[in-house]
């Protein structure tokens, strides 16, 4: 029978709601698994706030200190899911304590706050994992597979973006549990870390490394109210962040980024062109993937709308059957069942930490030449 | 705190594992509803099926033969999963036993047995409910909010179609466990009851009662290996079924459902045409509703795509965040959550059986009308 | 050189405006033609308002009697853009003096009519054709090429749909110049004749004969102002009309059409299912075709999007390159190509009266259906 | 009566085809402009080739020397339909000898020659115009109409593309008379300034002036076969070009371009992003216009898919009826009429050669950027 794998949780947010269901639901649809989530406990500073999240997601303890659940010997594995800030100094505790770690994206403030989080837990030997769950949605996993058979050839151009529009009020706050992304000192930066992290990890999976990257950010509410001090404060991030950039393997990459796109909930594209065949998705429709095959017969050539709900494609024997969707919320069902699996394999779920870094490092490229206006190599 | 709401759960196919989930998932996400699903029996024919099926999803007991779960004390809902020659005999043995009943549709063989099983939790007064399940996909339900508004004013067209393509080939078998819908005996008709059922629930529930009928029926394959008997048999459900109708509003009505439509894994639209404004949906694309709004200004007068992801839209305010889809399975989801608060206010939820014996009689009359070539009334 | 194609043209409305583009453009773009279009006369009864066409369009000379036009010696073809409650008289004339005929469609108001017509033309065999300009769509063109190669294999199911909304106002007249398709006398029938009829040839043309229909008819609006008398009379036309049908090929078809469909300008679309494979159409975005290939690998099977602009494919080789749109217009251009170059070949170019007629008789038997409320054999 | 334009043609490629077209049919779309084109002579340096597109075409004469088009008396204006390498000199001879011009895109090889162009038409007071005929596409002249209402606010983004595939095969040849866009003697550059430079004139008209670039340009292919010599030569055009920008208005701009995205024939899209709305549109499917509209209420928010056939909306009172597309040809219509037009008013049609300098302005700062990997003011 299945051993209990049992979850410290840090943070109630969005994602803390999400990761949670991903823990719940696993072991229904992937029942081979010889791990299962137990949810051990529940950590906020609010004692009153997690009591109630714990309750309503059946946590079977509450922390409101998160040394303490560090601490605690009944649990096999933290998930941070608390403001990019706190991430570094909470993983590196964890790992000291001999936790597992599942991080929330972007694994850190910079670079050197991710290098230390590496180092941490590659010293203590604990199983990590960044939680960038969009690799997990079947139809990005098919291009994952597509593109590892062949199927584009020689790679041209990568094209992505993430486009939302929740900001555009200068009403909209600063700081504070809903908005806490709008704050520089507990995000770190604005868009880039939030939507095109997304982005770059994808396309690093998808396309391999970058190499150098030429970017532009923009904020264009320059102050707004901070939620927590109840003062106007200077906005510190970037509303919309694009950049250009070349792959390793010789290709061209565009990016863009914004919270200022009306009409755009959260539209996550990417598309990518090769000598063979080309590749697009669009969150928006995400049991889809466009797939355009140069080796068809010219006479019928065109983009396949590949409705990625067979028994064959990825992640899908385990839910319905052929032309019925999923939600978002299974890519972290998905990536949850990897990382247990990888427990057991030995073979490391993806993107772990040293992974996230590489994200990461464009990341700080990307900010750097936004703000020397100048090409930066990805260190 | 919420009370425990017992189910006895007959049947462990498609629809026993979507119910199901449906079950373990609602508390998570109604929160406010004072009851709460327990997991308590599972019931099937094969020990060995039902025990793993129990294990799996977590049910606290197993039975193998339904008349002893409907004689348990500790149940207080049925939940039929079991192929459509059982619904009338199960349903009204659990009225009996004063359990309450979720059916998965369609509700019976036939009127007669509908009659008799309404008849039957009518005279129990226990609660009761047809697994209708799309009426609650937000972007549907957003549908009859608007229709109910008064948006598309008088209703002139309802055009819906159903198509499949998963038994074209002659090897798929009848009857069985994965198959049984191909087995008139078990299932009574093929894709009447089916796929135009819920065709046809959707219709009713948007646009009113359906005065006459006017059908046309084929098999393509005329016999089939049984997979219970292994004899090839002559094949007695209908592939393909088409029908024309007077709705009472005096629109027009054309319906199609078949599982000869190469391409279609399980394309369900409907589209209504009214004076002012004309929806459509897609299952395929779920989250979006089309709207087109005759009082726009006519210069940007146009159909609009509906991303139904806000949370003020039906439903959406439990999930995520805009512009993050839902998928299939979360109809079932807030049908349970409907139900339960059906329980609460004293008002029951819709589709009862009562409501279902409506389809249930414009499904009879579609087969009278394709069996004798003319128009027929609905009863 | 080429020779000159004298062109008499009677009628000088939408059709007469699109009949006449085609002419003055297919020596352009089809110039190994050996015939070149000459717009020898317009003909029509309002002496001031055919001048105005003539010059505008460069008609050498006017008539206001058709008689005269059919009489003239300079004239070598005929075309008829008149009321359908012309076609006939003027058809007869027009070949007793020996003219080719390019006439609008529908063929009549009727079989009878039109079996008088298709006998006219041939005692006195002159070149003959009916304007169903929508197979020379090079989409629709495409999607006969793949279906006689037999990509599709077994056909199961056709389902087409013409869907307008221009006549939903009550204020809209009947009778008179834009409005005459309302008024019965001059029509015939309405949407049966105007839109379905588009729909029937080009399912007889990609599918074969039909067995038989059963039908639906309904008129919304059941009075109006007649644009000519001036008075408030019944409508005697059908506002919206679909049906059932069975090909000979034993595949099942499903018509509709209306001008009630809130939404749609002009919305002709059709699908056809087959064993191997399907195909789709959208008059909205012309010079797509989808086509659903079933032997390709399952893994990234979808519908493909085919932009019909490549020059291998029909016609299109003529115009621009690829990407580049052609409109609704260039289907008359390719008809006229079609027809002179039949002339040339001696293999008349389709659909000429008879095969029109065939048309002319799924509708008749449609209008018997939906009166009589039977299925009715196609004559 | 109307006055006869008499024209000009240098060259007879696929713009000398989309040109002609234009002016043949502009007549009987635009019937009551003032002046009437007139195909007085064709030229270009094959005698037969020239002769042969005259005779196809109908121009009443032919010259295989510019300089002799250009000093004939019965020449009105001049089209110049060349290779880029020969703008400058033909324009500044044609204005010289008092002729119009109409030249296509782009201006010219660099602003330098730009300029002396505009100098030349503005000293000799000559009409002129540059062949960006996006602008007259009914759904881009109508986006253009509902940003100058206001509609949609202040402006943060303007993303645009032109994606094509045609030279990802290194067997395309460069130079010659199909090809000469590879070469760059003739061409000035690749990519920029045959599609960016569309992109760009949009831009401009759409959304105002761009003060600083920063351009990315890659050569896939590095040497092709010279058509011309025969010789493999080393490729001296971009064949992909991506910029990021400000606009003056504070919005920022992204752009690409490329012949190398598999699966794109034409594929030139353009979104704009505003506080109050958003606009999209495709060249696939040109006759449609995406609006979002944030004033809409907000349950029924959603993009728009505007069908720009209306006969209220730009250009199309003089087709067809709504519904019915039209084509990519048609923006050289409407382009010849509104510069017909302008002669009548004296309101002169844009772009202008001085409106058009400014298009070429960004392309030399965007090539400039691209060579020296540094943010680069447009002059």
């Amino acid at each position: 029978m299945s051993e209990p794998f049992r979850i410290g949780m840090i943070g109630y947010g969005f994602m803390g709601r999400a990761h949670t269901n991903a823990y719940k639901r696993v072991g229904d649809f992937f029942s081979d698994l010889a791990l299962r989530p137990v949810l051990q406990a529940a950590c906020g500073r609010k004692a009153d706030a997690v009591k109630a999240f714990a309750d309503g997601w059946g946590y079977a303890s509450c922390e409101t200190d998160w040394r303490q659940l560090v601490a605690r010997d009944d649990i096999d594995a933290v998930d941070i899911c608390v403001p990019n800030n706190m991430h570094k100094e909470i993983a590196i505790a964890a790992a000291a304590a001999n936790k597992m770690i599942l991080c929330e994206k972007p694994l850190a403030m910079d670079v050197a706050e991710g290098e230390q989080m590496c180092q941490a837990v590659e010293s203590a030997g604990v199983a990590n994992m960044v939680w960038y769950n969009y690799r997990r949605i079947p139809a990005v996993t098919l291009a994952k597979a597509l593109i590892d058979e062949g199927r584009l050839g020689k790679i041209f151009h990568f094209r992505t973006n993430f486009l939302q529009d929740w900001t555009i009020s200068g009403e909209v706050p600063q700081g504070g549990a809903g908005t806490w992304r709008l704050d520089s000192s507990a995000a770190g930066s604005g868009v880039t870390g939030d939507l095109l992290a997304h982005c770059i990890d994808t396309a690093l999976w998808l396309n391999g490394s970058i190499a150098d990257v030429s970017a532009m950010t923009e904020t264009f509410v320059t102050e707004r109210l901070h939620a927590e001090t109840g003062e106007v404060q200077p906005v510190g991030i970037d509303d919309a962040c694009t950049f250009m950039c070349h792959f390793k393997n010789e290709s061209l990459g565009l990016f863009e980024s914004t919270r200022y796109a009306r009409g755009h909930k959260a539209l996550y594209t990417f598309e990518i062109n090769g000598e063979r065949g080309s590749l697009r998705w669009d969150l928006h429709d995400l049991n889809r993937l466009e797939f355009f095959d140069y080796t068809d017969d010219s006479l019928v050539r065109g983009w396949r709308s590949i409705h990625v709900t067979e028994g064959e494609m990825p992640y899908m024997d385990r839910w319905w059957v052929p032309g019925l969707s999923i939600g978002y919320e299974h890519s972290f069902v998905h990536q949850v069942a990897d990382f247990l699996k990888g427990l057991e394999t030995g073979e490391p779920s993806q993107p772990d930490f040293r992974s996230a870094l590489e994200t990461q490092s464009v990341c700080d490229a990307v900010l750097k030449s936004a703000d020397s206006k100048a090409w930066v190599s990805v260190a």
